[in-house]
C-alpha cells in the first residue's frame, strides 16, 4: 500500500524574524495540498527580550545556554508569541493550524543535555517522538505548528534545537507517511560557491556525501546539517530538500528543481 | 440517550500565581475521571513582565487595556509560559494535556471590543465557539488546557476574559455533553457573610437569583459573576459550582457539597 505524502517544513530565524518574509512563506505554506506540518525556530526575539529584561544571552558553539530565566523567555517567545502569531496568520488563510510544542501531549520526550564539560542548562536532546499523537491531530483535521520546546520524563520543559525537532518528527512520521522534508535555511541550497546563490548542487545521493566532504564541496558549518539530513534518510525519510523558504512555492506548486535534493 | 459528562474547570490568578497551590490543584485535576477541560486565567505575571519591560499596565474597571505591546506580553505569558507550565505538570502526572488557546483551530472566534467611550485595545468579545474541534481533540484522547486568547476573523489575536471563555466553552459543549462547570475563584462560594468562609449558600436555583439580589445576599462584584452563571445554565449547562480550587478534590472525589451549586 502506498503511504500518503506528508510535507514537513522547517523555517528558522531568517523567516521568523521578518514579518514580510514570514507572511509570504505562510501564504505559500497555506497552498500546499495534503497533510502538512510546520516547525519554526526561535530567531532574535528571545535574545531581544532577554536584553530588555537585563539578561545577557550566553551562546556556546552557536547554542543558547538556557538558565531558568532564559527558559521562561524561550517558553514565552517560542511557545507563545511566535507560535500563536504563525497560527493566527494561517487561520486567516483557512489553514486549520494548531500551535503546539513537544511539551503538548508529551509528543517529544527529551532529556537535559549531558555534556562532559559544558552545562547548557535546560537544553533538550530528543529521545522519542510520539508519532501516534501527531497522527491523531492530523486525522482530526489539524495542521500542527511546532514550537521548539520538548519535555523530559519529570515534566521539565527543555529548549530544543528546531532542526533536530524537525528531523526527529520527519523520521518518526516516516512509518505512516512518505515524508517530504523541506529544510529551509538562509541559503538557496548546498552551494558549490558560497558567494553564488545560483550554484546549488541540484541532487545528492547520501552515498556520495563522504566524497563531497572529501573534495570540499560540503564544508564547515554545512557538515552537521548534511549529517542530520543523511541520518533522516537512513532512518526512512523519503526525501529531504535543503532550500530557501522563498523558493517553496516554486518547488512545490511549480515543480521547479530549486535547492538541493537529498535522496537514498 | 444520556450525554457523557464533561468536567470544565476555570482557575484564576489566585491559583496560577502560586506554584504550590497550582501543583496541588493540578494533582486534583489529574484525578478527575472522564472528559475534562481546564481554562486558566492570567494572574500577575503579565503585569510583572510589563513593568520589567517598562510598560505600565493600564486597568479600566478591572479590565486590562491591551495595546500592541501588551498584547505581545499576554500572548507570551498566557499562551506560552503559563499554558506550557500547566501542560508540562499535567503530563508528568500522565494526564494527556494539550496546551492551546482560542486562536488554535480558530476555536474561539471573537471581535475587538466596541465600547462607546473606552478603547480597550486588543480585547476580544466572543462570537462563536467551534465545539466540533474541541470534541475532535477530546476524541483523539487529549485534555485541552485553554489560555485566554481568542482570534478575530482577520487573524488578529485578542486578549479575552478567562471567565467568559470558560462559560462560552461550557455553553458550546452542552449540546454534546452534560457539562459540569466548576467556576473557581478566591472565595469558598457565594458567601452570606463576606468575612466568613463557612457561610456559603449551598444551592441556588437560577429562578431565585433576582430575589437574592433584592435581599442583598448577592452584592456588588458578585452580580456579574452570578449573571454569567445564570446565562450558562439558561443556555444548557447542566450545573455550575462556584467554589475554591482547593475544594475541588473534596467536591468531585469525596462528593462533599462545598461551594455554591447553581442549577436550573
Amino acid at each position: 500500500m502506498n503511504k500518503p505524502t506528508l510535507t514537513l517544513i522547517k523555517i528558522g530565524g531568517n523567516i521568523v524574524d521578518h514579518p514580510d518574509a514570514l507572511s509570504r512563506f505562510l501564504n505559500d505554506f497555506h497552498q500546499i495540498e495534503g497533510e502538512k506540518i510546520l516547525v519554526h525556530g526561535g530567531g532574535k526575539i528571545a535574545s531581544e527580550l532577554s536584553k530588555t529584561m537585563g539578561i545577557e544571552p550566553v551562546m556556546i558553539d552557536g547554542r543558547r545556554v538556557t538558565d531558568s530565566e532564559t527558559l521562561k523567555i524561550v517558553t514565552m517567545v517560542y511557545g507563545g508569541l511566535i507560535n500563536k502569531q504563525i497560527t493566527a496568520q494561517l487561520q486567516t488563510l483557512n489553514t486549520n493550524a494548531i500551535g503546539i510544542s513537544g511539551v503538548d501531549g508529551k509528543i517529544i520526550l527529551a532529556h537535559k543535555r549531558n555534556h562532559p564539560s559544558i552545562d547548557f542548562g535546560y537544553v533538550g536532546d530528543i529521545e522519542k517522538v510520539d508519532a501516534q499523537k501527531i497522527k491523531s491531530l492530523i486525522q482530526a483535521g489539524f495542521v500542527p505548528i511546532f514550537a521548539p520546546l520538548t519535555i523530559d520524563n519529570k515534566g521539565q520543559i527543555l529548549n530544543t534545537n528546531a532542526d533536530t525537532i524537525a528531523s526527529s518528527l520527519a523520521i518518526a512520521l516516516s512509518e505512516a507517511f512518505q515524508v517530504h522534508f523541506y529544510y529551509c535555511f538562509e541559503k538557496k541550497g548546498l552551494l558549490k560557491d558560497i558567494n553564488d546563490d545560483n550554484s546549488s548542487v541540484p541532487h545528492i545521493q547520501i552515498g556520495n556525501i563522504q566524497s563531497l566532504i572529501d573534495d570540499k564541496t560540503i564544508v564547515a558549518g554545512m557538515i552537521p546539517k548534511v549529517h542530520n539530513i543523511e541520518m533522516a534518510i537512513l532512518k526512512g525519510v523519503h526525501q529531504v530538500r535543503l532550500c530557501h523558504a522563498s523558493d517553496i512555492f516554486h518547488i512545490i506548486q511549480e515543480n521547479k528543481a530549486l535547492g538541493t535534493l537529498f535522496t537514498a
